[in-house]
């Protein structure tokens, strides 16, 4: 089955609002297994509007409209599909109730604007969805197998009125189920990872292969469309097993929700480690990302942001002699914060992140140069990065991988 | 002038990532004066996307078309525009060599996979754009007085991208000259903004005034168009003078492109004032904010993350009965975190955050209550908050309200 989703909004189009309603919908089409093709806004413009929901029409199997519903004159969704429809509009005494009593319990009971009726009117013969979060009902439009289905913007309204109603619609019309899992890899670029799971993405297209780029991290989706959710997860799983084979280690989860920092909080706690974190140029952002985790607190007590030299040598003992020598962006300074960290706390885990951001270097370093060090049982190791971007994407990269190379040292363990 | 944007990517229609571009640059080309009639989303499929662009190209004077440009098989843009518009790709000597360059300094040096070349092909005449954040060049093709612009997806690619080349692009195109100033406010709601200009926003079409609700934030745009800048300018003065007159210090910027963190580090750096950071459940993230701004070392040279109340103790010696009496998130815990703060180190002014982030309450507090403390010249304040939303948006408003407690402070003083 195929979507077409159209919103309706000139605020969108000024760019005042991001568009979410259609990322929910697209994602719990995906989920329902079914093909969104289109997503489209257009503003409150009715030839415009007009126009595009003949396309969609003709294109695909559903059409869901959102926004534009509400009572005033910039309102006109419902009108405009009704005519594309070819469906007349009649009031509908039951909605007409429902909003009458709404506005009886308002500030507007003694003086009911006229515009508000508006909302009462539906196509003749379609069927009518309640709105428990506001005026608009719902309207479901079918015609010739094909249906248009238009839902009020507001997302209070909106997610609601989906899960209750909408959705049941949907899922009673798709005869088809999917099943998708997802690969989740750090330490190899987009690139790569495509290189290496070429042949398997040339060769399938049920289930099919999809590489997502993250900071950091590529992501692989993995999707299987069948008549029943067994059969599908039955194509799913050789292709997942493929690619653990091809990725090992690199692989850091098989959960679509799961995030690095998750598998890392969660690797430590199975340890009972604790971890502290000594940060110069990511400036707290690692700590930030840890703390993410609902439950960090239990293998995360505390971190240090030693941006100057002074915080170095002051709050985790970095030896003055070393940062003089090496300066701060150096192998030496990332060893010392790190074991700095372990000795100034009880932590059995430290990780130090020391760089140049950019973007004037202050070090005759050369800029999105990062040295990571892990100190863990005695032993502490460094690595070197050279990432690309700009300060904030440099500083991302970082953080992602001092993330992942506590999580390759523990689980190695 | 008209423009239509259209995002390609799988991802977008499967619900994996919102549609942030499209609102991005549907807030620039507003600013432009340009009027956007449609924003879409199409995935990673030739045809579809070729009937896409063919259509928009007859509607609009310039189809802004993101994503897709990328090294994988998937990215099909580039390819299908230039089919579009009847151009060949040929390879960009320029480009190459970027590639190549970039390529020499990551992990990929010994073996560059064969399909990062396919970024260095561009269609025949365009114009090329260098990409400064990633590998994928921007590029500009006109053909019969229209124009359509491709540009990176990723918004840390695509941003400073459009700044810097495709905004002057549009806006030597457009014969309208438009001049606007945005008025940042931080401390009062959108919707309390707003009902405070109502009057204004009713009466005026020229310049329109818009607000834009931003975490812990609101900025006003007020809007200009004329022949030439002078009038526009003139145009927008009176209109901010009265908005400054109504919203007074709540105002932190007069600068579209400045950020609090910024007003902060400036403020602190006019007084000569070093900032410590003592954060729990925001680990971090504030001290990651300051980071932020390059030359940020001058007033910021080392934080805190005392995300356990053992940290918060041997930190930044908060005292145990309070954590005992009052629990970690309260009043009482802010301030000795904020003093704390100042006994440890050097500064001249501590700020302190301790909250309840949810999602599950670890004392008996309600997740959103948040106390931020300062501790500045032997006074320590603290406020009381309540935030609405989910762990990340509860945290990202405590930064913003602590930022802005520093600058009210500081700025008073």
């Amino acid at each position: 089955m195929t979507v077409e989703l159209i919103s309706v909004g000139t605020e969108i189009l000024m760019g005042n609002i991001v568009n979410t309603n259609a990322a929910y919908l697209s994602e719990w089409c995906a989920r329902l297994g079914i093909s969104v093709y289109n997503q489209q806004v257009v503003g409150d413009n009715q030839e415009r509007l007009a126009m595009a929901i003949k396309e969609a029409v003709t294109r695909v199997d559903v059409v869901i409209i959102t926004g534009g519903l509400g009572p005033t004159e910039d309102d006109i969704t419902k009108e405009t599909a009704a005519m594309v429809m070819g469906m007349k509009l009649v009031e509908d005494k039951h909605t007409r109730k429902r909003i009458k009593e709404m506005l009886e319990n308002s500030v507007f009971k003694d003086n009911i604007p006229d515009n508000n009726w508006k909302q009462a009117m539906v196509p003749e013969g379609s069927i009518v969805i309640d709105n428990n979060n506001g005026q608009a009902p719902g309207i479901i439009m079918e015609k010739d197998g094909k249906a248009v289905i238009l839902i009020p913007g507001p997302p209070n309204e909106l997610e609601p009125m989906f899960k209750n109603d909408i959705r049941p619609y949907l899922a009673k019309r798709n005869p088809d189920v999917i099943f998708s899992r997802v690969v989740k890899i750090c330490g190899i670029g987009e690139s790569q990872v495509e290189t290496q799971i070429l042949d398997l993405i040339d060769t399938q297209d049920n289930p099919t292969i999809a590489t997502y780029a993250k900071t950091g991290e590529v992501h692989i989706r993995v999707t299987a469309k069948a008549s029943d959710e067994n059969t599908a997860k039955e194509l799913v799983k050789p292709v997942i097993k493929e690619i653990k084979n091809r990725f090992k280690d690199n692989i850091y989860s098989l959960d679509a929700a799961e995030t690095l920092e998750e598998v890392v909080v969660k690797a430590l706690a199975k340890r009972e480690l604790k971890l502290v974190t000594v940060e110069s140029c990511t400036g707290g952002l690692l700590a930030g990302r840890l703390v993410n985790v609902s439950g960090a607190s239990e293998v995360f007590s505390h971190g240090f942001v030693t941006y100057s030299n002074k915080a170095k040598r002051k709050v985790v003992n970095v030896d003055k002699t070393i940062l003089k020598k090496y300066g701060a962006v150096s192998k030496e300074t990332a060893k010392e914060m790190a074991k700095g960290g372990i000795l100034t706390s009880d932590a059995d885990i430290s990780v130090s992140i020391t760089g140049e951001a950019g973007p004037n270097p202050s070090e005759d370093k050369p800029v999105g140069l990062v040295y990571i060090g892990c100190y863990y049982k005695d032993k502490v190791a460094v690595k070197e990065y050279m990432f690309g971007g700009n300060r904030q994407k440099i500083r991302e990269q970082a953080v992602v991988k001092a993330l992942d190379m506590v999580r390759r040292i523990v689980e190695a363990d």
